[in-house]
């Protein structure tokens, strides 16, 4: 299997497809496009890239393309086993495959205003109100879970799943924008970012250098 | 099992919910709560509507709940079998995937310029350019489809199955609003909108004479 994805840094969708081929415990090879980049321009014109018409991540299993990061979750829990990305129990797995389509289609002023990135910590600052309301929603969604399904794993459904492969880069966002969320969300936020793979895509953030540079001329700062 | 969902002339996300129990073959009471509508007003303040804060399709089963249509379709997959949603071919049900989730995620411009309304026809008229981006976006994607999986099915992966529940109510905004589509997509649009369910949908909604009043009431018309 082939993985490409963009950028360790900004590319939210990539790192939940990069999260749920490592649930998968598949082995992929991984193929980091620097977007804001001629090396970028060039390559989505070509064959790897015609199914998703550009757009990352694409999971390549031999003449299967997987092209948006929910259907990769779902593609590769056909092929590993349903149980190792969501819930057994019906309304566990009811509830969890709710919020990760839910956080596929929405909190679109949380993701517009605050974009991933990494690498980067701002200062605090009052949210927009839509913001708010975005993060208030996540807040409830996350606090029902836990409490529901959570047991004494550190995660939503207690172990790590599909639903914090979506979540995982929100969880970023709060972090390098500071937003104000509920006390009790630190405790899943810490094992988020301290999960193993987490500090393997982090660390991979940091070490891309040459990003940070072309991505400020492309913006330009 | 208990299927909420709005009026069937305006509720896009209801008809993919609607469609979703349908296909999966169970049987399930149909609870129509009228938008713009005091009634709606106090029953999305209820418990049925907690889960989703207040939003539609919700599909209640015993203590399970699901309120995403995406979601409804995976809930209601794990219950009856895959093979009734989703191609059993890798390369097929990869792409299917592929497109339901995109189709759930992306295509704004089209669903904020066009509101599904099932009662109307408009004059044609030029799209804006983000809405022709997506309809060429979608005419590509069904296109791929029908070539390389339709066979001699009349829909996306040959039967009816939950790539065409995904994209039914954007075939209604193209007949809505008169938009301009690809001549092969034509025969694709008419097996949707003949199917019996959808016909069934369809009368639905020209029966809902109560809600015309009320939605221009409520727009000011």
């Amino acid at each position: 299997m082939k993985l490409i994805i963009g950028n360790k840094a900004y590319s939210s969708w990539s790192l939940r497809g990069w999260l749920a081929c490592k649930q998968a415990g598949v082995s992929f090879e991984e193929v980091v496009v620097p977007l804001y980049d001629a090396e970028w321009d060039r390559r989505r014109q070509g064959d790897e890239f015609a199914p998703s018409s550009g757009k990352v991540p694409i999971l390549w299993d031999g003449d299967a393309v997987v092209w948006d990061s929910l259907a990769i979750v779902e593609y590769l829990a056909d092929k590993v086993g349903r149980d190792r990305f969501w819930p057994a129990d019906d309304a566990a797995r009811a509830m969890a495959r709710s919020m990760a389509a839910e956080m596929h289609s929405s909190f679109q002023a949380l993701r517009r205003k605050h974009p991933m990135n990494i690498r980067q910590i701002h200062p605090p600052a009052r949210p927009d109100e839509d913001v708010m309301v975005d993060i208030a929603r996540i807040m409830e969604l996350w606090a029902q879970a836990r409490a529901r399904f959570g047991g004494s794993g550190d995660f939503l459904f207690g172990d790590f799943g599909a639903a914090d492969i979506m979540f995982a880069p929100v969880v970023t966002r709060f972090v390098t924008y500071q937003l104000p969320v509920a006390r009790f969300a630190a405790a899943y936020m810490e094992a988020i970012l301290t999960h193993r793979w987490m500090q393997d895509w982090i660390a991979g953030a940091q070490e891309e250098e040459w990003v940070l540079e072309r991505y400020e001329q492309a913006a330009g700062a």
